[in-house]
């Protein structure tokens, strides 16, 4: 990406072992972030570049001398943050505050929509399938480097449990994945908050049990007719917009939680008077996915849960920068890639 | 108060029952509260006043006739809400938030900076104290009509168990409350916040382990020196000003909480995007001071917390605007009423 908009297709030389804690991988599958939407419209042009994607499955190709866990020939899931998996930080299973981490398709180290890729930090960053995965799990086994993890942070943050009423605000992949990980989880009511037929319709067969499509103030009303008037337990915002957080924190019942998992795209969080006045608890950002992939993924190999219908288009390498703008005309959920 | 710095001692009609539920106490001691401050410097004038104090403690004079659990001649705590206890909010033990419930010293109910307070829901409201209290209890008793809950309240939501690292930010009797809170539930570290000598005396013999007078960045970088660079576990947030805020976000670690009691004199939160990034949650609000006394109560009956000591000055009723302009000029921490 040379800036919004602006998806090219390079041959670059091939990603090879720099630190001895590297591997690198062969990319099976990686795909389009919600969140690389917001570089794709903002991004300022730059003459260097930068190589996107950090969502990918995979195979390893090589890895450095240091290497101990991860095997070549391993099946992988690269969380979309690398960490060294010793640090204070990934022993409490926040290892997208590591010590020594970073991000994939950042300016320091390159993505995922590619046909190869580095990965700093190798035995703390990839998480290896030891089981027999075909092809049709494909696109679950993705979603555990991102979205799923994702959706399942908001939900942990927002202290989903047995027997609660959940609302999840967006319903993009991530909003998506929180429906599946609120239901999941036990939630009993579970509204989604969102306006586009595809999306709900996939949102009702992962579990929502109503949906609101107005927004504002009118959304805070439905939600309220939903729940006797008191507003929901958990609150999933996975937009990243102040007007979704506005509305999530108006939607919570007092002493309720609002898990944030969406980017912010301001400086400051609104609603500071209700959410004070209510009790409700903000919390969540960048989700740990490492940390999370142990506990979903014997549910996505037993085909409990199939997070990957999230996809609804996948393309070659080529396709990207259309997905791209598939992704951002809301013409797809989300789309996957196959180099 | 009839505005801003224009507080008056007048006579008005002795309460009466209105309510068959209501009950009504002779104040055997109330206070004024940091919180009164803000309408002390920005209230603006009326010609009916308002009736200031939501902290009290007293003996029942008399009761409605559907009060089934208060009886006249008891000695009892006043949270400085009032509340049902029979809805699912008062059942959660959050009953700031009660169905029917409101606050003492409102524009709608009168305060207990008076001979005498109407209380009503008595039985949901007043908490009894059938032990033997000693004069030089009560201070610490009166406490817990506000200050002591809500620091304590500041503690739970920042989530200190035993071995944490905890700030906190402000200095006044929430904050020096918050750090008694924090010894209590076994903090290792305890860094106060503040920059009045009298106080961080008292937050010392509290419990305080170090102290940082700087603010803004020097405060921040000061804290993350003291906690070898990582931040603490968990923040109680005691001001209500925007800068507090960004400073308690900026010195939790990441993963950690803080727990905000401050009145919020602002529309947003800062710092979006730090508390995202470093997955700081933020929680807190109004504290339902009601459900913590029953877990305090006997530690302040034995001795073992003394948060009374943050009255450095009692007054008579008269001395009641006085003490409003010590401690507003920092002259004084907190003001005790004895009527």
């Amino acid at each position: 990406m040379y800036g919004a908009g602006d998806v090219r297709i390079e041959n670059v030389p091939d990603p090879k072992i720099i630190e001895p804690t590297d591997a690198v991988i062969r990319v099976s599958r990686a795909c389009v972030c919600g969140s690389d939407l917001w570089p794709y419209q903002k991004m300022e042009r730059s003459d260097r570049g930068r190589v996107m994607g950090h969502e990918a499955i995979g195979v390893v190709e090589d890895v450095g001398a240091d290497v101990r866990m991860i095997k070549r020939g391993d099946f992988v899931i690269m969380p979309f943050a690398f960490s060294d998996g010793t640090c204070a930080f990934c022993h409490d299973g926040l290892q997208t505050s590591c010590l020594h981490g970073g991000f994939f398709g950042s300016t320091e180290v390159a993505g995922a929509q590619a046909e190869a890729v580095r990965i700093p930090l190798a035995d703390g960053t990839l998480f290896p399938v030891r089981a027999h995965a075909d092809d049709a799990l494909m696109p679950s086994l993705l979603t555990l480097s991102d979205v799923m993890g994702t959706g399942h942070h908001a939900a942990v943050i927002a202290r989903v449990t047995p027997g609660k009423s959940v609302a999840v605000v967006g319903d993009g992949a991530v909003g998506l994945c929180g429906v599946i990980a609120a239901k999941r989880l036990g939630a009993e009511q579970i509204i989604i908050l969102g306006r586009h037929a595809d999306r709900i319709a996939l949102a009702k067969d992962f579990g929502a049990t109503d949906v609101v499509s107005e927004r504002g103030d009118a959304a805070v009303e439905r939600v309220r007719e939903l729940t006797r008037d008191e507003g929901v337990h958990s609150v999933l915002e996975c937009v990243g917009l102040e007007q979704a957080m506005h509305t999530a924190i108006s939607i919570a019942r007092p002493g309720g939680a609002v898990g944030r998992v969406g980017v912010p795209q301001e400086q400051t969080i609104p609603g500071s008077e209700p959410a004070f006045y209510n009790n409700v608890m903000v919390g969540g950002g960048v989700a740990p996915v490492r940390a999370y992939i142990k506990e979903l993924l014997p549910d996505i190999l037993e085909g409990t849960i199939q997070p990957g219908r999230v996809f609804d288009r996948n393309v070659g390498l080529d396709g990207v920068p259309d997905g791209y703008r598939a992704m951002n005309d809301r013409e797809s959920i989300k789309v996957m890639v196959t180099p």
